[in-house]
């Protein structure tokens, strides 16, 4: 089951490969087309993860496990309830969250896993969808939470969730990953807050990538975050929120304090 | 004022230039940095005009003019409410409008200004933000409107306004343009539905570059759609929506009758 990541060199140089115990294994190509081993191999200590994929946009799901539905008091849905997040707001294993400019509010995680696109897809059956996920990895769909309902007419979901920096995902992408009995268990300054079976979503990783291609074509790279369960939470300035699914690996992410920091400085 | 587009040749090549009454003078290099004449010249009738940019993302403002939403009776918001629309959404001038698989209901016009980013901006002042607009187009923020309250908990904006060729803009991207004293012109088979002046936006332009940059980083060629006012309606299978303003040109786009149609073919 090779993992694959994502990684910049001290020099700046980017390239992608997989984990193989503290090294990574590069390869040579396109990740979601021809790619094979370069030969070379580096140690991940010397190397900074990087964000395992690009995606053109990440599909964020809402309302989409029973156990949250049924604290909220929400009806299932009948079809996939998402909003985007856009390109910039991409952020990768270790780097810094960063508070939007002028926002002093609640800064909320949300753990979730994430579905990682591998063939460009449009309007296709949930029985063929498994051949156009090309793995999965962990996120962290973050959240400036006092945003969301500030205006009484207008809930503002992408605004409150399409800050730099508040599309988490990594460490690394997993194949052949069995949804079905992992679990999702976040932990912020190393308690655990969140601890959910991924059995208890609503539309499964296939029907989520069925249903929202009939609205949208997805890309190689896109992530759906397929929603977040029980024990969201808020984020201290300065701590640091893990998402760990066994299979993937660990995200983790500190909310930067103070001013300004660039993406990857914590 | 010269007004910028991007074209297609019979062979595929793809380039972009400025318009010169029925011609197109091709240029070199990168629209938003270096770029020069290269000498060459077309016929507009030869190539087929595209998207004058590609967005890495569209933001698309809701309630920003005072005139609609007087109507709505909303009140003014204190900042620009928006939605994302995903770069998959993109269609150019005479690019048919297609609907997402499997709807049957009713589909929106909204006739809107495209301000169009020329600098990659974060947090920038009221100012300064001159400085990072390239220029305008014309927009259809295209919109499957009864999927906008198909669920009581959730209003998917994202989803009625994300799909596939819901994102026209074009003809051309105009520089120095003054938006004061101009107008949205919307035409549906000929017939005036919308002709609103853009002095009665809520936010202008540069506030709205300004206020969008605190939430998120825009990138060269990032289009804000700045919203619409009244005269919104539904369009028939097979009728042509223009969306026409002075000093920019006509967007014109045409809903595909019956099944799916390539972008382009209409």
């Amino acid at each position: 089951m090779p993992r694959w990541v994502r990684y910049r060199h001290a020099d700046g140089r980017t390239s992608f490969g997989t984990l193989d115990g503290e090294r990574v294994v590069e390869h040579a190509g396109d990740l979601f087309a021809s790619r094979e081993p370069s030969g070379m191999a580096f140690a991940l200590a010397d190397v900074k993860l990087l964000a395992p994929c690009t995606p053109s946009k990440i599909v964020a799901l809402w309302n989409n496990f029973h156990a949250l539905g049924a604290k909220l008091g929400k009806k299932a849905p009948a079809h996939p309830l998402f909003l985007i997040k856009p390109s910039s707001s991409l952020a990768g294993p270790g780097d810094a969250i960063r508070r939007p400019s002028g926002y002093a509010g609640r800064i909320a995680f949300e753990g979730e896993l994430g579905i990682v696109i591998g063939r460009e897809c449009r309007d296709v059956s949930v029985d063929e969808a498994h051949r156009f996920i090309f793995g999965y990895t962990c996120v962290n769909d973050v959240t400036a939470i006092d945003l969301m309902n500030e205006n009484a007419d207008f809930v503002q979901w992408c605004r409150a969730k399409g800050s730099d920096t508040f599309g988490c995902i990594g460490p690394a992408i997993a194949r052949m990953f069995d949804w079905q009995s992992a679990r999702i268990v976040t932990r912020v300054d190393d308690v655990e807050r969140q601890n959910y079976p991924l059995s208890d979503m609503i539309f499964s990783p296939e029907e989520q990538v069925s249903l929202i291609s009939r609205d949208m074509t997805l890309f190689p790279g896109d992530v759906i975050a397929c929603g977040t369960s029980l024990g969201v939470g808020s984020i201290k300035d300065g701590a640091t929120v893990e998402i760990a699914v066994d299979g993937i690996g660990t995200l983790s992410n500190r909310l930067a304090t103070g001013a300004f920091v660039e993406a990857g400085a914590a």
